[in-house]
């Protein structure tokens, strides 16, 4: 039987963060490699990648966040059509590993209601994976009820598929090896919010990209086996080791 | 109130059909420029386009159909490839106009369960039309149960939104002045398949885009008003005047 493997490649991973719509080309490729060398045809993988120097400049030049929206169409393709840029990086690099990669752009299927909300249908990624495809999505704008368009994180993509599908894995790739303590070890396994609430500090902060504590929780919450680590680990990830942090909540364990 | 109008322009009308990848300019253009012309924020528009030497030529390159797929990810990315480049020309010229134009990509949202018939959402679209943006759709490749991916036609996303949403009028620009009769005369209207059935020809018969019987066919089972017109009539179209053949079936008058 297959397992289903839901993986993020943090945008601070793949690109340059600090130079606009730079790819950091040696990581995209290290990290490709590893998914080609374990990707096998009987597995169900999804990948969703972050915006990274690529989607996060066009959003903070409009003044667009996960809550606050733009109605200019020219802010909604400026930062859709460099998401597209990046993910088309993205999966050229996997297609050089014979991965059957093929994109699901956001902006084309989801929405939001003015609370929030999010409609991600998710028949045709299943559909997808069933056919043999590695769908790869992204973080994006999306249509928000009274807001024109706003930031849907691959965070959130990934709290959301945790729960419309049935994930055996769920890992982030990130730029810090695991979740990291007072001492910056990195702490081997997760259960609960409480223990780990002071070295996370608040969670209710919240920016585009989802700080480390937002992370933590959504994925407690999730009730699916998840890892937090860096590209380094991504080998471990895919051969079914203990990467990075481990965090499954007690109830689900 | 707005009114919600329907339009899809040919692929055979905005590509030279017979050399690959190669748009028609100096129609699209006049088409563009007729839309800005009439379109005003109040409306709700969506544009749904062909692809004529776009994605037809990929398509018959790799074999797919709507029905014969392929589940090589070449082929998806071929011939979605070129559908997106297509999409682009289409928004940038809309953009020309100062409409808010944004792409909605099928292969990202629809898929078809084994017997053929089409999952596609519209939540985001009816958002998209609610916060004030014109999305632009497109033939394209869409995952199939057990076929890999085939093809979806613009016309079978007008056939879908004319069910899924709630079209005041739905116009088809094509090549030809309308529904013409055995001396070439345009049908002035439609409104049972019975009585033209001897001029359309057999309507079992489908192609990629489809022929001019399963497009009246397909019109008249919608209940909605629609046209069927070549580009000079575009004005009257928006004028809310009767270009070309008016098809609305009895039931529905």
């Amino acid at each position: 039987m297959s397992d289903q493997i839901l993986l993020k490649l943090g945008g601070s991973v793949i690109t340059e963060k600090d130079r606009t719509e730079t790819l950091d080309g040696p990581t995209l490729r290290s990290v490709t490699e590893a998914i080609g060398t374990h990707y096998s045809s009987s597995d169900d993988l999804i990948i969703v990648h972050g915006g990274g120097s690529f989607g996060h400049h066009h959003a903070d030049n409009h003044g667009v966040t996960t809550t606050s929206g733009s109605s200019d169409y020219r802010a909604a393709m400026d930062i859709h059509g460099a998401m597209k840029t990046l993910n088309t990086f993205v999966l050229d690099r996997l297609h050089d590993q014979s991965i059957p990669a093929v994109p699901v752009h956001p902006f084309s299927v989801a929405s939001r209601s003015a609370d929030g909300s999010l409609d991600y249908p998710v028949t045709h990624i299943q559909r997808l994976l069933d056919e043999g495809f590695v769908p790869v999505t992204h973080g994006d704008v999306v249509a928000h009820e009274n807001q024109g368009v706003t930031i849907l994180s691959g965070d959130e993509i990934i709290a959301h598929f945790g729960r419309a599908l049935e994930p055996d894995r769920i890992g982030l790739c990130s730029t810090v090896p695991g979740v990291l303590d007072e001492e910056d070890v990195v702490i081997d396994q997760i259960t609960a919010y409480e223990p780990v609430s002071s070295v996370l500090g608040d969670s209710s902060a919240t920016d585009v990209s989802g700080g480390m504590a937002a992370k933590v929780k959504e994925l407690l919450s999730l009730g699916h086996e998840s890892y937090i680590f860096d590209p380094s680990s991504i080998d471990q990830f895919f051969s079914a080791g203990h990467p990075g942090t481990r965090i499954v909540s007690e109830n689900s364990k």
